[in-house]
């Protein structure tokens, strides 16, 4: 970690972008910076969408996409990582390639299967290439209970946990909103150590963004140095104080007010 | 302006993508933050860049910029508006016709002709669009001195001021960082009235980013409901005190704090 004076810790993150800010790597920005780090961000896909609708996600063109990588990884040094929304097998596995160049870094996943508004992103030769490739190399994953099933095929989530661990990845956060029950829980596995619950207080709205916040104030917390356990759980009080101040902007979902601790 | 409880101003930005992180949209995104607004971002071009090199701006396609931008027109109600690099003639066009839509808005436009490392962006085909096109729109244009004079031809800036105004643009303020003079002198020029000087301690380093941070604040001053003298001025501040907390990430130029202010 870079700790000189003058430096920040420098995140690099692989994401999506969309314009209407709530998500992609406007929220990965935006969480990195409200937790003391920089935010490096190379796009995967550029979407069309709003707070109501997911239109459609345009993969970037692969080596355009390796040359901007080169150029970030030639000049910074990179404290953690953070990858998202990925819609093109050759963009994948040009990150497989960056991670082997950066060992021992953290490196938070964010599952992107489908859109907030319930379209579906992620083919299933992506959700294979994923596994296979990218999961040895993740510090921490963050599904939704539902993202969860899909990607291991296990209706059970402590079950699900056991496949992404047998997979190569060292911890699971597995979260609860669509889940029915009065609180939100959300669950973090990490490999031979007993699962950590975390309940939360269901909030009314529904929101744009929500997971890209979450997974990247998790890497920033990595990147700053914290272990697994401190980073998600400050993570989540993050991202749920986001949300409890979210702000009506579009038609359909509140944004996250990633800013709220400004006001203060 | 929004000023609904649980509403902040939205800043619709047009500008390119730096993954380093210091200039483009992330400047815009923080900046625009930092002064208690939302930005909205369609990317005009994604670029291949760091701190010591520009090496590639690739526009986005045009059909898919216009795309972007009609999904977020259809959904959120825009404050203001700042244009930052343009590398394709459609999507200048495209921009010209979502300025009709919205008469009224405060627009800010940055030209970008050059890197700030030195590499030629701006095409002479654009340039010219750009006045012809943009500058009847555009309350506020944000030039440096190099740019000043080579936009309109003028050597003299107070003359290169009075060409933007006979092109329909309302105030020009031209940043003296690039002339030889022991502080930064920054001149507001508005239609029908006495230049305003400002003068800033000049900064011993070099910066990435200096001029998208500077004009996505005034933006957002203005999306909040400030008139041009007071946006610009505070713009002016903000961007002083992100580039005087300057930290080194990369190799060569150092990255505006555009948070400096959160360590307070």
């Amino acid at each position: 970690m870079n700790s000189k004076p003058g430096k920040k810790p420098v995140i690099l993150v692989f994401a999506g972008h969309d314009p209407s800010g709530g998500a992609g790597i406007q929220a990965d920005i935006e969480a990195i910076a409200s937790t003391g780090c920089h935010a490096a961000t190379v796009i995967t896909s550029l979407t069309a969408q709003n707070t109501a609708e997911f239109r459609n996600a345009y993969h970037q063109d692969a080596a355009r996409f390796q040359e901007q990588t080169e150029l970030i990884l030639a000049d910074m040094q990179i404290d953690a990582c953070k990858i998202g929304l990925i819609n093109n097998l050759t963009i994948l596995s040009s990150i497989e390639k960056v991670l082997f160049k950066l060992p021992g870094i953290p490196v938070v996943l964010d599952p992107v299967i489908n859109a907030g508004t319930g379209e579906k992103i992620m083919t299933e030769n992506i959700r294979n290439a994923l596994q296979e490739k990218l999961l040895p190399f993740t510090t921490v994953i963050t599904p939704n209970s539902i993202e969860a099933r899909e990607l291991v095929g296990r209706d059970n989530l402590d079950d699900a946990a056991g496949e992404f661990i047998k997979k190569g990845c060292h911890a699971i956060l597995i979260t609860g909103t669509h889940e029915n029950s009065d609180k939100v829980i959300n669950t973090l596995y990490i490999e031979k150590e007993k699962p950590l619950i975390f309940e939360w207080e269901r909030l009314p709205a529904i929101y744009h963004g929500s997971g890209c916040t979450l997974s990247s104030c998790i890497a920033a917390h990595l990147g700053l140095g914290a272990d697994i356990k401190t980073a998600v759980a400050k993570a989540q009080s993050y991202t749920w104080n986001t949300l409890k101040h979210g702000f009506s902007l579009g038609k359909k979902q509140l944004h996250p007010d990633r800013f709220y601790w400004k006001a203060k």
